[in-house]
């Protein structure tokens, strides 16, 4: 039970702890009976004190058209994996600010609602009605968009497992697409 | 001052530290002075170190009309007092996707003016105009204003309380009500 | 490589360990050498356990016009600087509820398209058009607009800087200005 938090290998010469963060070995000149104490000492410390986690990923995306909604929950459980952290927060957000991360329904039909309704609420075109476009930019509305379905969600993570009810989907949503786009992925916890 | 920490209870024949996760007990054969030496460490150590806390609960409503805002403050601050959180984030959220949580006032003739607009940006009917709606659902405009209003919020902790400003207050926005769903209430900190 | 953490110092007649969190002094009674031991073993401690970091701050501003953006991200970067935060996540929120924390682009026509289109979700006139301005104030517009532009944001932290893709900026929006108001850096990590 001890195997996945710390190894104990008492060697020939010296007593090493193998720790997930690297090694330590006892105080030099440290009598063998005693370096077994200190040892225990370690391995009941670390199952006592659960110390902070932390990990970090890019996904990259390249939407093929101008708007997109693209469900990336298998990433994010995927990085939930890689991170090993069981109880805890992911945040999950777009790096861009023409593009958003949010959570809702995987059913193509809503997704199409999205898009129209987003278009009526901040239509793309004429572009020369966004002031934002004279920079030479045609993109003025994405950023609209992108801040009614909001930047990125932060989800619970439970027993090592996204905290989900029972149709949450993450996704990202491109506004602005046709080249290569970044979501970060931030997880803390232990 | 270490009660709330730590109880260590010297018996007869050994000694045992009982300790928030759990009960420790010395490494066999060591003597009871030395014994004494580990229990202090222990007790200094979280003292000096201080773990990661998580919590978790569920709050389940169900509102008698389609759209309601229910203020839930006092449920989320009876969650943190269980947490024994002092310093994190809390993360509340809708567990359903035609849901929200936000903070805002609790002024019923905002809660009126809320309805009114999203039902102007986001109308309920004629629910024909929804291609979600052709899954036999009605509640398209749910996944609408709860994109508006946000899934959830993230609130700072500090001194064991919801670290406020003058008039926050935390609301379940239902817009497709009538049957029971559920707020997450994720809480991570110290 | 230890100074950041502790610092050991064995003075004459004892040996005091100096925590960031305070000092502490070793059991009564232990002999000098058991208290290198002992002195050791917290310093091991405190670089293999690594303890949860919090970190508290308001930020205050008196827009002179009813609406306005501010950017914050220079005073939100100084925050994580004093807080020592490594990895982790920062919570920046506005703690009034007719304001706004966001993240988009310093882009001075951006910023007016903004304020067109919040006017045309949300119009701030005919004030008696709003429930909510019967109690006297005139500011249900700003409640609405700062829904859409969300009460705030969370960032990742990572290797001790906010964690922004290429044109990241926080912006404070205020909505109904004229007067003193704040927002909250709430940072957690390690």
């Amino acid at each position: 039970m001890l195997i996945r938090l710390v190894s104990f290998i008492p060697s020939d010469n010296n007593l090493i702890l193998h720790l997930p963060g690297g090694s330590v070995t006892p105080p030099l000149g440290m009598t063998s009976s005693a370096a077994c104490v200190w040892g225990r000492f370690l391995v009941l410390f670390c199952l006592i004190l659960r110390r902070v986690k932390s990990y970090r990923k890019e996904l990259w995306f390249e939407a093929p058209t101008r708007r997109a909604l693209i469900n990336i929950t298998p990433q994010v459980t995927a990085c939930l994996g890689e991170s090993g952290v069981r109880e805890g927060l992911a945040l999950v957000n777009a790096m861009h600010i023409t593009a958003s991360v949010f959570i809702n329904d995987d059913e193509s039909g809503l997704h199409q609602d999205y898009d129209r309704w987003l278009e009526k609420l901040a239509p793309h075109e004429p572009t020369s009605q966004y002031l934002h476009n004279r920079t030479g930019e045609d993109n003025a509305d994405a950023h609209m968009k992108r801040q009614i379905m909001g930047r990125g969600v932060v989800v619970a993570i439970t027993g090592g497992k996204l905290d989900f009810g029972p149709w949450e989907q993450i996704f990202y949503g491109e506004f602005d697409g046709r080249r290569r786009k970044r979501v970060l992925v931030k997880i803390i916890g232990e």
